[in-house]
């Protein structure tokens, strides 16, 4: 792929985004919610939950599996710090649009709160989702499932799937503290890339059919793919499944992968809100203090916070312009086109 | 030392407990919870949490600093969902056991809550505790800062403590799913040994002053331990950090070592509680057959669920027999003749 990037407003942008998903069948309200992830994250320079995401959203529809237009149904009566909302086998991101306001209420009176998505399509980072609730003063923590392709610590075939997870921190007056990263060692996009052009994987990220160590994408392909960080990554990534699966009442990722093969899995999320006012009282100031003297301890001694390349790309691209592969933005152009044909 | 393992009777290694921790000026109340804590452990022959502990303890009390007898307060009126307990700079484990009941009730009547445990001087292994939740069929996760003495992924400084997270999910019928590790990718215990028998440690685990990797301790000792799995690893160590330091209102690692160089610090522990029952409603033997399929789908590759060792010594132990060194053994039987001579 050509990899020259090109600087694009983000009003067209935009607007190429909604005439594709709308010529895809997305209802309105779909549209703008899938537009508003991918172009957040296109404006951070995340360009694999950005523009490119179109492609894959729009070809995921024709399936026949996903709903475009279903409305999604919030539902705060289950228990008062739960909220469920059912995406009703439609794209994720309208269901938490939709209830995240009762999840801001409710952490906010109790101190914390719940909220599962159920039956929804997700293919989005969870990074946006949890700094839109830091955007409320709020902790966030954020998990999902996704198809089984990670093997635990110990074993040669998936239970797992690449089950990342997020986390965002309130910062006064700056942005949050986040980061959201696979418990998988390696994204199962850089497999599929490895296997495509047939490059071997870097060591220590999968096992062949044997459960032996392997950088052949096609024996990985056979066996799984590994979690990062040996049984310590692999207990994270059981947590995971059974917060973001059976305990919400949804799949877990072999389920998953049961029911539908495609790329977009279907299943659950999970996000927890904590509200730090309610915590700390009246001594929020000193211990959103200690916080900081935390962040100032790991950038003063040269490391980087998670998330911060991202955030220095959003600064550089806060004009209301977007920078985007060369290629991708041909590609895009001729896809409402080709379907006027 | 001397690692031949001699059988005990539970019975006697308590009386020995209990006298040994009285001895020392720790209450009846703190003396019972903690001998609880040490049986617990030793029964799973999790030997560094387990008769051991008794010889830290009764000497970090020897600093002044902890609070022998002081009963802790537990106050559910900050929020529905936050039950707040002050150890008043004891022990962590009676502030536990006095909030537990509280934290039951509340993740039952909300669906969930949290447990945030103020002041206390914190030693214990966290999956006792995730256990007692599971026992009461609630899912549970706990973490606690320590010393500052990890350095952030690329860094070259402590920033933070071996911050240990600990997971626990009911299984009806059937001991839990439960992991406790630390974020630190060796303990900090482990560390100490290689120094003083002049060993290597492991590589990947340690980076010296400049930031390089070492292998040797006192370089180590010097810079700063890792965490596990690099940059990911260190996100979750950061998240830990600031969910049981700065959300409950309590200290960081940093603020625990510059506040109390002793090897038993000073802060706060965060418990996590959701009722399963509350989460899936009719639904629980469905959602509760999905986790069980994930266990099975773990076991039957060969590869071994988080804790089995630990689950099969208990087995093992269960006729009120314990497994203790000998070495140790003696060396506790001689702790309160030394005080009444």
């Amino acid at each position: 792929m050509d990899d020259v990037l090109i600087s694009v407003s983000e009003g067209e942008a935009n607007t190429l985004a909604m005439e594709i998903l709308k010529e895809a069948g997305f209802s309105q309200s779909h549209a703008e919610a899938i537009t508003q992830s991918i172009i957040t994250a296109q404006r951070d320079e995340c360009h694999s939950h950005g523009l490119y995401r179109l492609i894959s959203c729009t070809r995921a529809l024709q399936t026949g599996r996903i709903d475009p237009a279903a409305e999604p149904s919030v539902d705060g009566s289950t228990a008062p710090a739960i909220i469920r909302a059912d995406a009703r086998h439609a794209i994720s991101l309208l269901a938490f649009q939709k209830a995240m306001p009762l999840l801001v209420e409710r952490s906010r009176s109790l101190g914390m709160a719940a909220l599962a998505i159920n039956n929804c399509y997700h293919f989005s980072a969870l990074w946006p989702e949890a700094e839109a609730l830091a955007a409320e003063g709020l902790v966030a923590i954020v998990m999902t499932v996704s198809h089984a392709w990670v093997a635990p610590a110990g074993g040669n075939a998936p239970a797992f799937g690449t089950n990342p997870i997020a986390f965002a921190w309130p910062r006064p007056g700056r942005l949050p503290f986040v980061f959201d990263f696979a418990t998988s060692a390696i994204a199962r996009g850089e497999l599929e890339l490895c296997r495509r052009e047939g490059r071997p994987l870097p060591h220590g990220v999968a096992v062949d059919r044997a459960g032996n160590p392997t950088t052949d994408p096609e024996a990985a392909a056979e066996g799984a793919m590994l979690t990062f960080g040996g049984y310590k990554g692999s207990a994270l990534s059981a947590m995971i499944e059974l917060m973001a699966g059976p305990l919400i009442g949804d799949m877990t990722s072999a389920a998953s992968l049961a029911y539908d093969s495609g790329t977009v899995p279907c299943h659950g999320e999970i996000i927890l809100a904590f509200d730090p006012a309610r915590f700390m009282g009246n001594h929020a100031p000193l211990h959103l203090a200690r916080g900081e003297a935390l962040f100032d301890s790991i950038v003063s001694q040269g490391a980087r916070l998670p998330s911060a390349r991202r955030h220095l790309a959003r600064k550089r691209n806060s004009k209301g312009q977007l920078r985007v592969r060369s290629a991708l933005w041909q590609e895009l152009q001729d896809m409402p086109n080709e379907r006027h044909e």
